[in-house]
C-alpha cells in the first residue's frame, strides 16, 4: 500500500534536491503564513483529538502534549521561519584537493533522499520535521501517533496547500493517514524509497524499529545521564548544575538521572543535594553508602534496576564512588552514551573524563541539559542520536545530508 | 558462541582507543615484520588451501585470488607499513566554537568501536582489515571465506604473536575459526559488541547482511558504472578513457559497464569503440539503435537485463541516447550509484551532470577506475559504500571513526 506513496515521495524529493535555497525558503514562509491563516481548521481538529484523548482517559501530561492553542501554533510557525533562516547545507563543498596526477577532487553535500519519521503524540513534530526536511532537500514520509490523527491530517492539508503555491512539490511531505499499525512495519521495509528511519518516541519504538527495519535507523533519544562530582568540585556551583540538570525539564532525554559523588566529599555534599532539591519535588534513590549518609523522607534505597532507569521524572539516583576510575566504570556500565559530565577543578581529571567517557556528549562543569540542537548551535533538531554511525548527538540540517565525490579530470586514465 | 569473543573484543578495543599513534604504529611494524619472518607457516597453510580448492574444482580465477607466494606476502606486509604511515584520525578536533553563553564546544574523533567484517576468498583482506582497524583504533571480528580457512588461521596466529610483543592487545583482532555458516548470522546479531558490519563480496552477501543484520551494515562494492559520451567529447581521449575503464581491471566494481553515446556522434564514434576495444577481448551488448550502427562479430543485441548487470568481465553495454537528459535518466534508472561519468567539452553539460547524477562518485573527463581509497588520496580502503548514510564511496581510516561532542563550561546551567 505504501509503494505508490514511496514512489511519489522519491520523485518529488529528486526535484526538491535541485531547488535553490531561495525557492525552499519561500516555500517555508508560505507554510508559516498558512499555519497562522488556517489556524481555525487545525485548532478545531486538535480539539476533537483532545476530546477523544480525555474520553479515553489519557494522562493529563499526555493531553497537554497533544493540545494546541493559538500561542502554540504561532510558536510552531515561528520555528518554521527560524529553519528558513538557517544556512542551507546542500551544495556545500569540502575536502577539496588536487591529486599528484592532476585529478581535481571534492566532496559536495547532497540531501539524503527520503526520511521515514515515526513519532508519537506530539503534533509539533509534524511541522518541525516537514520544515527541516524541506530545508535540507529531503522528502519525508510521516507516521504520527494515532491520538493526533485529526490534528496531523489538518496540518498536512494546510502544508500541502501552502506548498502548492510554491516551487516545492506538495508530494515532498507525505503523511500515512491511517492508524493501522501494520503500516509502520511496511514503512520499515520500504527500502527502495526511504533512506533513513527516524523514530521519535520511547525505548519500545526504537527497539521495534531496530529489530524490524531494512532501512538504516537513527536510534537515540534515550538518556541515562550522569554527573560525577569530584573531590575538587565547586560545591555551590555543583548544586546549581545538579538542580538545573534534574529539574529544569525532567521529562526529556538530556535530564540528569544519576549523580556519582566522590567519597571524600560525599558526607558534606550529599545532605546539601537533598536539602537543595527536595523543595523542587525531587526524590532520591541512594545505594547503601550514600543512603548511610542521608536520613530524609525523600531518600529511598536504590533498587536493583534503578541505575539502569531513565527516570524522565523528578527522581535522582545517588551513588558514592571511590574516585574518577569508579565513576568512569559506572558510566561505562550504566550510561546510554547520551550525555555525561564531570564537575571538577582538577584539570587532569577533566581531561581523563573527556578521553575515557565515550558518550555522544561529554561535559565538564556544565548541565547535561545543553545536549540539544539549538543549544549547541545547530539552530534546530530532528533527533539526538546515541548510535555511532552517521551522526552522533543532536542532528539537524547537515546531519540529514550525505555527500558525493566529484572528480574532474583532463582525460585521466588509471595507470 | 560468539558472545564471549564479542566481549573480549569490545574490552580490548576500549584499551586500543586510548593508545597513542606511536604505540599503534609500532604494533603495525611488528606485524609487517612478522608476516615476512613467519612467511613459511603462512605459505604452507595457503598451499593446503590451494590444493583443496583445486580438488574441489574451483575456477582458476578464484584459485589465483586465493594463492599467496613470497612476493604477494611481501606486498601485504608493505601495505601494513603504508597504513602505519597514514595520519591517525583519532583525537582530531573539528567544528570548534564558543557559544554566545560562553560554552566551549568541539567535536572530537573517536574510533567506531568494533567492526564485523565478512569476506570471501581473498586472504589479503585479513591483514588489510586488521591493520586499518588497529590504526583507526577499532577492534575487529573477522569472518573469512571457508576456502581460506587454513591461510587465515596461520595469518591470525602470526598477527596475534606480533601483537603480543606490542602495546596493542592481541584480543583486538578476532577471527571466527569455523566454517559454520550459522556463525555469520550470529555475528549479524551481536549488536552489544559490534558497531558496524562490513560485507566484502558479491551482491548475495550484501543482501544477506542487509536482510538479517541488527547492526548497521555498510553496503556497497556493487558498481554498474556508466560513461556518457557527449556530442562535444574529445573522441580520441574518450576511446582511451573507455578502454581504460573497461579493460584495465574488468573484475572490479569501478570498471565500466555501459557507455551512453550522443546520437549526433554515435555513427562516427561507435565503430571506433568496437575497433579499439575488440583487440582487448571486449564483446558488446548493443541496444537496437546502437546495433543498427555496428556490424561486427563482437557485437550482440542487448538482452532485457543487460543494462542492469554488473559485468565484472570484458563485456560492454552500448546505448545511443538523444542527449544529456536521456543519459541522466538512464543512469538514474540503471546505475547502482557507484561511479558514473560524462565525457564532454561543454562545461554547462558537465555542471548539470555533476548536479543531477547522484552517485557516490561523479566524473568529468576521467576513467571510473579512480573510485578507490588510494587513488582518491585516502591512502587505504576498507570498502566502497554505495549507501547514503555515514560514508559514501571509498572508506578508509576516518570513515571508521565517529565523534563525540565535548562541552566545557564555567558552571553553565540552561536558562
Amino acid at each position: 500500500m505504501l509503494t505508490e506513496l514511496g514512489k511519489r515521495t522519491r520523485l518529488a524529493a529528486r526535484g526538491l534536491a535541485r531547488l535553490s535555497t531561495t525557492q525552499k525558503n519561500t516555500a517555508l514562509h508560505h507554510l508559516a503564513d498558512a499555519l497562522v491563516a488556517d489556524q481555525k481548521a487545525i485548532l478545531t481538529a486538535n480539539a476533537s483529538d483532545v476530546e477523544s484523548a480525555k474520553a479515553a482517559g489519557l494522562a493529563p501530561a499526555m493531553i497537554d502534549r497533544l493540545m494546541l492553542n493559538e500561542a502554540r501554533l504561532a510558536d510552531i510557525a515561528h520555528n518554521v521561519r527560524l529553519v528558513a533562516d538557517l544556512p542551507d547545507p546542500v551544495g556545500e563543498i569540502f575536502e577539496e584537493s588536487i591529486q599528484p596526477n592532476g585529478l581535481h577532487i571534492r566532496k559536495q553535500r547532497v540531501p539524503l533522499g527520503v526520511l521515514g519519521v515515526i513519532y508519537e503524540a506530539r503534533p509539533n513534530v509534524t511541522i518541525d520535521v516537514a520544515s527541516i526536511a524541506i530545508k535540507s532537500g529531503n522528502g519525508a514520509i510521516l507516521r504520527g501517533g494515532s491520538e493526533t490523527l485529526n490534528t496531523n491530517r489538518a496540518m498536512i492539508a494546510v502544508l500541502q496547500k501552502a506548498l502548492a503555491s510554491s516551487d516545492v512539490s506538495a508530494d515532498v511531505i507525505q503523511f500515512i493517514d491511517s492508524p493501522d499499525r501494520a503500516l509502520v512495519l511496511e514503512l520499515l521495509h520500504l527500502r527502495d524509497y526511504v533512506d533513513m528511519i527516524i523514530p521519535r518516541g520511547g525505548a519500545g519504538l526504537h527497539e521495534f524499529c531496530r529489530e524490524n527495519s531494512l532501512i538504516p535507523v537513527i536510534t537515540g533519544g534515550i538518556g541515562i545521564c550522569h554527573l560525577f562530582v569530584d573531590d575538587t568540585a565547586d560545591q555551590d556551583a555543583a548544586l546549581k548544575i545538579i538542580h538545573n540538570a534534574k529539574t529544569q525539564r525532567p521529562s526529556v532525554c538530556n535530564a540528569l538521572d544519576t549523580i556519582l559523588v566522590h567519597q571524600q566529599v560525599a558526607k558534606e555534599f550529599l545532605p546539601r543535594v537533598v536539602e537543595h532539591l527536595t523543595p523542587a519535588g525531587v526524590t532520591f534513590r541512594a545505594e547503601p553508602k550514600a543512603a548511610a549518609l542521608l536520613q530524609h523522607e525523600t531518600v529511598f534505597p536504590a533498587g536493583e534496576k534503578d541505575f539502569d532507569t531513565e527516570w524522565l521524572s523528578l527522581v535522582l539516583g545517588i551513588k558514592v564512588v571511590s574516585g574518577l576510575d569508579e565513576a568512569i566504570d559506572h558510566i561505562a556500565a550504566h550510561s546510554t552514551a547520551h550525555s555525561d559530565g564531570i564537575l571538577t577543578r582538577t584539570d587532569a581529571h577533566a581531561q581523563r573524563f573527556i578521553a575515557e567517557v565515550d558518550s555522544a556528549a561529554v561535559y565538564v562543569n556544565a548541565s547535561t541539559r545543553f545536549t540539544d540542537g539549538t543549544e549547541l548551535g545547530l539552530g534546530a533538531e530532528v533527533a539526538v542520536s546515541t548510535q555511532r554511525l552517521h551522526a552522533r548527538g543532536p542532528m539537524a540540517l547537515r546531519e540529514l545530508t550525505t555527500y558525493k565525490w566529484v572528480i574532474v579530470g583532463d582525460n585521466h586514465v588509471r595507470a
